[in-house]
C-alpha cells in the first residue's frame, strides 16, 4: 500500500527531503488521549543528528500537530503532524541527478518514477522521512506505556564490538530500558558506547560509514495478541521494520542462532511463576506460532553502513552510458544505527498498538483520566 | 487482516489440521493464465512428508480446484483450492487438550480463543496449512517462468554443514536453481545433501528436531518493482516469509553480516554490461531503496527446530495449574526445512505477482498464446 | 477488492453458476459463537426458488462449513462455507457464448476477462453465487440478535403495489420485523403480497420479468457507530448492497424524498424519552454524521427487473458483429425482489458486524454463554 | 478504513472547520502528471460560498502542495494537499457545546469520541473537510481527461423544479459538460437555474434551508472496468458519495424508476453503432454486472438540506439532561447542493482512476509528453 500502512490504526506518510514539508497522518487513534508534546519533542532529539557521528544538516524538526487535536488530547479523527524542511542545499546534488550513488535508491527510483522522482537528497526515500514516524511513534509509545508495555532498543553489535544483550527477566529488563531511555548512542556497557563511538568517528574520519545490529525488546505484552500466518506478530514487526531504508534483516528470538540448535535446545518449557504461566527460557522472543505468549518480545535489527560515503566510487551516467567515478558531496552519516533506534521504536510501537487495538479495541485504550471535555 | 493478504493479487487461507478440509481462495489472479495442474502436483510432491526424515501422516494432498478455472484457464474470477483431510488421528491429540507443547501453538490460541480453538493437530497453526499456499504457488510461479523470472530455494546451512551460497552471475544461477528444482531435500552440494539427510535421521532416531537456513534467489526481476517505505520487497517478502510457522529470521543480500561491513565494503558500485547497467556486487540482494535494480534478489530464511519432539519436555496443565512433564506422541517431523523450502518459493512468488500487478497491471500477464474461447 | 470485502470480518467469495461448488471465506470472527445450522438452513430456504415467482433450477443448497467450527462453535480461525453446484443444465447456454444478454454481465464479462470467463449461466456475476452470503449472513444476523439487534426486509414496492411503510416505534418495528422473519414473498399487508404474487405470475405468463423496492430496518444499534467520511455506515452499507447484482439504487432515511423538504421540515429534534436521548422523527435513517444515533436504521434499495426475460431482444454476435435477434432459453426468474430479500439481510448484517467490531472489538461479542472446551 | 478509502489510489484526508489547517494525503498516483495548478484553483472556486445561496465564511482555500510534485509534475511519491484555516469565530460554538444541532453529527460524535471531539464548527464533520477533496479532485478530473473520460454534475431537482436530464448521445452530452463546466449553480436550463436560485434565497430570508438533487454522467468510460460483487462500479461509486456528509441517496441508471418498470422495458438490447457495440438505450446507466459497458455512466445523487437553520429546534442540554429549544447562530448555508457539484464530481472521478489504475495499470496514465527531467 505505498507509504501507508496500518489495519486499525492507518498512517499514511508523506515528502521528500528537499521538498517544503514531510509529515504523516494517522487514521484510527483512539479519543482522549494525552498528548505530551515536550516527549515527542525527546524523542525527535535522539532521531537528530549530533557530533562527529552524525550528518551536519541541521534541522529544528519540530513537529506541528495540525488536526486531530484538541485541547490536549486526540480527538479520535484523524491526526496530521507536520515538519517543515529548513537546512537544505539543494545545489549539492544537482550535478549528481544522472548519476545514481550505489547501494542508495537513486537508480531504482529513476527505473521506477521514469526521471519524474524529486532527486534531491533522495527525495521521498531519504533517511529524513523517518523524522515524522518518531513523532507519530512517540504518540504509540505513550499509549503501550500507559498499558505497562515498554519498548527499547540498544546498538547490540557494530563488527566485532559487542553489547550485552537484553535480559529475558522482567524486572531487570525493565531497568535496562529504563537505563537505555535517555542514551542518545544507546548501548547497555558504557566501554561498548565509547567503542563504537571511537569506530564511527574513524570511518568518519576515512570517508567511510558504518552498520551493524540493533536489539530490541518489549515488555509487558499481554499474551494472545496476534494473528495466525499472514498477520502473524513476526509478520506485522517485520514488515514495519524492513521499511526503514537501511533494514536488511530480521529476527525475533534466537533468528538465524536456530540453525544450530536441536529441537531439545531451542524449546521453551512451560512453568507457573508467581501465580501465571511462563516459559523457561525464550528462545521464541515471546511470539508462539505467530501470537504473542506473555514473555518479553526479543527482536534485532541488521542495518546496513550508510550508502553516503565519501570515497570514490564507480557508477554511470545514466543519459550517456559513460562509466563515472563518483566522488560524493555534501553532508552525510558516517552511521545510522545510533539515529534509527528510536525509528525502531516507533515501527514496533505502531505494530504492537495496531495489533492491541484488533485484539482488545479502540475503547480499550481510554485511560481512566480520560473524561472529555465539560 | 487474520489469514488474509495481498494488494493486487489477495490469499484467504483456511482449514485446520484435523477439520473437514484446507484450502485457499485466490481474487484478483489475470484471466487466460494456463493452469498445469500436472505441475502443481509435482510443487505438491515437494512439500510431502517422505522417508525417515518427515512425518508419517500420509495424505493424497491432490489439490481440488473448485472456481475460476475454465477450460483449463484461469477465468479471472475467484480461484478456490479445496485439499480433503483423510489420514487424521485426533485421538492423539485429545489427552494433551489442556496440556500446551513447548513452542507450539497450543497456549497462545488457548488465550487468543479462550479455548474454543480446534485443539487436534495444532487446529489453523499446524503446518498442514501450508499445503493450500504450495497449490496456489505453483500458479504464482507458473506466472514468474513465464516472464522469465526463476524462483528457487536451498537448504544452505544446518549446525555446521554448510551448503555453496548461491550465484549473483545470472547464468550460473539459472542453472543451479534449475538443478535444484526436482530435489526433494534440495542441496547444491550433493555432499552437504547426504550430510544434512543424515543429522536429520540422527535426530529422528534420538526424538529430537533440526532447524536450519533456507537461501533462494530470484532471477529475472526487471528493475524499478517495489515501493519506498511501507511496501518496499523486503517488507513485502519479509511479510509473507514470516507467515510461515517455523520462519524466525529473513535476511536480504548480505542482511546480518553487514554490520561486519564498511560502507565501501559493502556498497554495489554501478556498471554497464552486455548493454545493461548492473552492480558490480550484489550486497544489497537486487533491492535499493525497497525496489529491484535488476539483479538476483538474494534471502535467507531462518527455519527453527520442528518443536515436536518426543524427549520427555516441562509444560502446565492449564486446567489445573499443575507442573507436567509432557511426552508427545503422533506422527511427527523430525525437521521441516527440506519440505518448507518449496512453501518459501511459493510465498515469495505471491510477493512477486502481487507487486509486479502493482507496477505493470494485470493485463501485463496476458501471454501470446492467450486468445480466449470460441 | 475484486470479490473480498471487510475491514475486521473480512469475506472472500468464490464461484460460478455451473462451476464444481460455490462458497465463501470469512476471516476475522470472534471464537464461541453458537452456530445455528437449522437456523442457517432456514435462511438458505428464503432465497431458494419456489413456485411460479422463480426459477424452476432446484439446488439443495445445503451449506458445508468446512473450516472454522468445531464442537459447534466458531474456532475463531477462518471459517469457509462451501455449496456443491448438482442441477446445471450447461448446454443451455452454449449457443449462446457469443450472443451477450441483454442487460446482463455476458458482454461486459467478455471484455473484462478477454474470453475467458466462464459463461455458462453467468458464470461468477449468476445470481447463485449470493447462496453463500446468505449462509454467511445468518451467522452475522445470529450475533446481531444475540445483542438485541434485528434486521429484517419486506418488499415494499412493485409498480404502483405500496406495501406499508416500516415503523419508526421501536416496539411496533420490532413486531413488524418478526412477523417478516417467516415468510417466502416477504409483506406487512397481506393484501399487498397476494397483489404483488399475482403481479410476478403475470409477468411470467407473459415471459417478462419485475423489480421493485426492498425496504429495510435495523432496530437495537447503539449510538456512536461508524465513520466520518469514508466508512460512514451509510458507505458502508451502500458498498456491499450495491455488490448484490440487481440493485441500482440505494437510500437512507428520506432519501430521495429529501429533495421536496426544507431543512426545517427535514430535521430530526432530539428529547429524552424512557430517559434516553432519542429523534422526535427519523427522517435520517437513524445516521447523523455517518454515525449511527440509536433510532433505526431506515434503507431502501432499487432491484432491477431480472434481465432474462423469454421476449425477443436485440442483440449481436460478438464473433461475426452481425445483429441478432436473441430468445433466451433456459430456467429463469420473473422476479428476484422476494429472494433478495435475504440477501440484502445478509450484506446488512455484514456490514453492522463489521463496524460493531471495528467499535467494540472482537471480545465484544462473546456471550454469557461462552466458556470454551473442558 | 477511517478518513481513508482506494485501493490503488489511497486518500488521507485530515482536519477539523476550526483547527490548524485540513488536507489531504494522496498515495499511489503515477509519475509525470503535470499539475495545472489555476484549474485546481479554478475548482476551488466552484466550492468556494458565494452570494447570498451560500454561507458568509469566506475562506481563501488556497490548496499549497506540500510534497510529491517536483519541477511541476507528481514524483510519484505521496502528494500532500494542505488548506490552512483562516476565517474562524470559534466563540460562536462554545454555548453549543452540549447542545446538539439537529440531524448534524453533534451528538454523534459526542458518543462515538466520549466528549473529546473537536466540537467548533462540527469539527472533522464539517462540510469544509471536502475542500481537499475538490483540490485532489482536480487532479483525477484532469487525469480523466488526458484519456478522453469528461465527468459532470448538475443540480438536477430542488421540490419540483426540475432541469432537462443529461443526454445518453455522446456528442450532446459532451456539449452539455462543457456548458455546466464554468456555472457556480450548475444547471441545462437557464429557467431552471433562475427558479432554483430563487428558491434557495427564498429559504435563506425564511432562516430555513433547501436540499435537492445531483445528475451525474460520465462519458469516455472504457468497457470493462470494474469488478463483481464488492468493488462493483456502483459499490465503489456509491461508497465515494455516501462519504459526503448530506448524501442520503444515490442510483444508477434508472435507479428508483427500474421499481415501475418491466424486464422488457427495461433492458437495453445491443448493436453495433460507427462500427462498436453499443446499447440501444442506457437504463443500467453504463454498467452491466457492475462493469462498465462502454456507454455514457449516469449517476443520481439525493442531498438533504443543510440542517444548520436559524428557525428555533428542539434539542436536549447532554450535561443536564434539560430539554432545549435551540436557535443556531453563526454562518450557514441555505443550501449546499451546488457546491457540492464539484465534490461529487471529485469522489465520482476518485473512484474512475483508481478503478482504471486497477484494469489498465499505472503505466497506462503516462501522457506521450511524459519524458522526466534533463
Amino acid at each position: 500500500m505505498k507509504s501507508a500502512i496500518g489495519q486499525c490504526i492507518q498512517l499514511s506518510l508523506f515528502g521528500e527531503s528537499h521538498g517544503e514539508a514531510i509529515g504523516v497522518v494517522i487514521q484510527g487513534l483512539p479519543s482522549g488521549i494525552l498528548i505530551d508534546q515536550a516527549w515527542m519533542q525527546k524523542q525527535m532529539e535522539k532521531r537528530k543528528p549530533k557530533g562527529k557521528i552524525s550528518t551536519q544538516r541541521q534541522e529544528a524538526d519540530i513537529p506541528e500537530i495540525v488536526s486531530g487535536v484538541f485541547e490536549g488530547r486526540t480527538t479520535g479523527t484523524p491526526l496530521c503532524i507536520l515538519i517543515r524542511n529548513e537546512n537544505m542545499r539543494s545545489k549539492d546534488y544537482s550535478k549528481m541527478r544522472n548519476i545514481p550513488r550505489p547501494s542508495h535508491a537513486d537508480y531504482t527510483a529513476q527505473v521506477k518514477y521514469q526521471g519524474f522522482q524529486d532527486y534531491r537528497g533522495g527525495g521521498h526515500f531519504s533517511g529524513r522521512i523517518t523524522a515524522p514516524l518518531v513523532a507519530a511513534g512517540a504518540i504509540f509509545l505513550q499509549m503501550l506505556k500507559s498499558k505497562g508495555i515498554e519498548v527499547g532498543t540498544h546498538v547490540s553489535q557494530m563488527q566485532e564490538i559487542m553489547d550485552e544483550p537484553l535480559a529475558d527477566d522482567e524486572i531487570l529488563l525493565r531497568k535496562q530500558l529504563l537505563a537505555l531511555e535517555d542514551q542518545y548512542l544507546a548501548c547497555i556497557q558504557d566501554s561498548v558506547r565509547d567503542a563504537i563511538q571511537k569506530r564511527i568517528e574513524e570511518a568518519q574520519t576515512q570517508g567511510d560509514s558504518m552498520g551493524g545490529i540493533l536489539e530490541s525488546a518489549v515488555v509487558g505484552m499481554p499474551a494472545g495478541v496476534g494473528e495466525p500466518f499472514f498477520d502473524s506478530v513476526e509478520s506485522k514487526l517485520a514488515h514495519l521494520l524492513f521499511s526503514i531504508g537501511a533494514v536488511k534483516g530480521v529476527e525475533f528470538g534466537d533468528g538465524f542462532d536456530f540453525a544450530a540448535k536441536t529441537g531439545s535446545e531451542a524449546n521453551d518449557g512451560f512453568a507457573i511463576k508467581d501465580g501465571q504461566l511462563q516459559t523457561l527460557t525464550n528462545h521464541n522472543g515471546g511470539i508462539n506460532g505467530g501470537i504473542t505468549n506473555g514473555m518479553p518480545l526479543r527482536i534485532r535489527t541488521a542495518v546496513k553502513p550508510t550508502p553516503s560515503i565519501y570515497k570514490p566510487q564507480s557508477s554511470v551516467n545514466l543519459k550517456t552510458g559513460e562509466a563515472v567515478t563518483l566522488q560524493i558531496e555534501g553532508r552525510h552519516d558516517p552511521a545510522i544505527l545510533h539515529r534509527a533506534r528510536v525509528v525502531v521504536d516507533s515501527m514496533i510501537a505502531l505494530g504492537l498498538v495496531d495489533l492491541l487495538t484488533e485484539r482488545f479495541g479502540i475503547l480499550w485504550w481510554k485511560g481512566e483520566d480520560a473524561c472529555g471535555g465539560d
